[in-house]
């Protein structure tokens, strides 16, 4: 099959054996989507080596016998009964990211997003989803409801990594909260606040993209136009992922507020720990969400991701869309395999 | 009066004009202690002119009349009534160090530690410690229990600042705590900590200031010896105000642990935020805390402060005081006017 591989600090689309059913399932790709985590790896920032990718929805092609039983597979909403049909082929999925080892404490508990021993899709130890095939433990697959189409299932991963911003710093609708960057991660996660009711206010510097979250109600300014709001903001989300944005972040965040840095940033990163001090601020690091809030997202429509999309291409221009991707302006580029 | 002051890029012990009953309290200096940030600021770091130092014991010169009423002064315990007597001349006092302006939301709320208009001892527009006499709010000044000598009492300041901790982080009898930095600070804080129950371990360097922690049943090491402790602790707390040890902090720090900054550091400083949002830590800044807990400890000696004191000089011997407290391996060195 075709997949999109960084191997010896080289990208390239090439010919790989399909993956065999051997306790995981094997899930056919529909839509893959590129995140700047490819763009990344792609720059040998993170000691990655295989097929690249992470955002997907895909058709399950076989499971093992073993796991064809009932079993709980999360829920829609908290409110609602836990779904526990078993998966079987032709089910459309989207799967968590994170394979745990399924034996210390964490996984135990249904949460392998810190297992000590974690493979990543696409990104530790595990082949990933620019690809025709790829591989997950059944336990990460959760059904796609059709309600939700290929082009926006295809958002999950990302919208649950916003989600996971609301596991990290309490937010209500009496909280003022700004989000630093107008990518497609700033986009998500403006989107995401908002829909706790909180005032959100958008801070980026594109007009076009700025737009996307106006259109949903956002309020959205530059960063000039920030320097009136300096410390009164309770909560920061910064997703600029530059040393700048965290500046900025700091500059707008009352005393005792919470700056949840959600970019990956790579390298050394200057900080003014003397205002983290001084400040009594709260800097809270935040990775992936689960899959199940975000659904209900997509499902309800409460957060626009169409509108983020910029190209599909087909996988096997794979090298031109990662280039795409990597332009200015451009948001989310997506692959069909 | 003399007093040590910073002034014009210069430190000196001057004849300054004793300070006037102007709305406030003056309290005539028994004790003063050198803080690092005094010696921050007689760097050039803190862009701060006057008289330094913060931590002092001293007796009421004068109170304005109309604070000479009954009022709440505190309590020493959560469980005790509250103390209501109206302080008056010949008192023996300490005072909490920010000044805020008595009437924002967190004023009124009775703390002013986070006023945006407040001034501080001797670190913010306000004549600081180190001299015969002082001028604080009344407000700010708590009576020193018959128990507590001067020599311990002159720790109340800093020895809040470790109980701040326990305002920004959980610690209970089942958190693993570690703390870096065997200062007199980190001191203070592992003491603090250990009040709790917590099994504290204390990371440093000094054979002979581990002994002091060792000696109250803390558990000490050296930075060598935390390797095969690396991401076991809940909560870390970095006193050591070094960039080595916020990246040690990291390294120790389980996954969704809380990395407690404590020191001043002054100018950017790196960190691996990529590590922060991988292994989603949260870094929380710590700045100063209530005296009526710290009193309190000190009242019944569960923290060992005099073991810290290296040195008393005259206050007319400032500028060696300074020196010394400049020196390795110098702990707490005491001013006396």
């Amino acid at each position: 099959m075709k997949a999109l591989r960084y191997e010896n600090q080289k990208l390239s689309v090439t010919d790989v054996p399909e993956p065999r059913v051997d306790g995981e399932a094997v899930v056919r790709v529909t839509l893959s989507g590129i995140c700047n985590t490819d763009l990344e790896i792609a720059r040998g920032y993170a000691g990655f080596a295989g097929t690249i990718g992470h955002e997907f929805v895909g058709v399950i092609e076989s499971v093992p016998l073993n796991e064809a039983l009932a079993r709980p597979i999360g829920r829609a909403q908290s409110n609602e009964p836990l779904l526990t049909r078993g998966l079987v082929p032709g089910d459309r999925v989207v799967g968590e990211i994170n394979a745990g080892c399924g034996r210390c404490d964490l996984c135990r508990a249904g949460d392998s997003r810190h297992c000590a021993t974690r493979t990543v899709l696409g990104i530790v130890g595990r082949d990933g989803a620019h690809a025709e095939f790829l591989k997950l433990p059944v336990v990460n697959l959760l059904p796609v409801p059709d309600e939700i189409s290929d082009e926006r299932a295809v958002f999950t991963e990302p919208l649950a990594a916003a989600c996971g911003i609301l596991e990290r710093a309490q937010i209500t609708v009496r909280t003022r909260p700004a989000v630093i960057g107008d990518g497609k991660l700033g986009l998500l996660c403006a989107q995401v606040l908002a829909t706790t009711g909180a005032p959100v206010v958008l801070v980026g510097k594109h007009e076009g993209k700025l737009q996307i979250a106006a259109r949903r109600g956002i309020e959205t300014m530059t960063v000039n136009e920030t320097q009136s709001r300096a410390k009164t903001f309770d909560v920061v989300v910064e997703a600029s992922g530059s040393a700048a944005g965290f500046a900025l972040a700091l500059d707008l965040l009352r005393p005792r507020g919470v700056l949840v840095l959600k970019s990956t940033f790579h390298g050394p990163t200057e900080m003014d720990a003397a205002r983290i001090v001084v400040d009594e601020i709260s800097v809270v690091g935040s990775r992936c969400g689960r899959f199940a809030p975000a659904l209900e997202l997509l499902k309800t429509g409460a957060v626009d991701v169409e509108s983020l999309i910029s190209e599909e291409l087909r996988l096997t221009e794979g090298l031109r869309a990662m280039k795409r991707a990597a332009e200015p302006g451009v948001l989310k580029v997506l692959l069909r395999p």
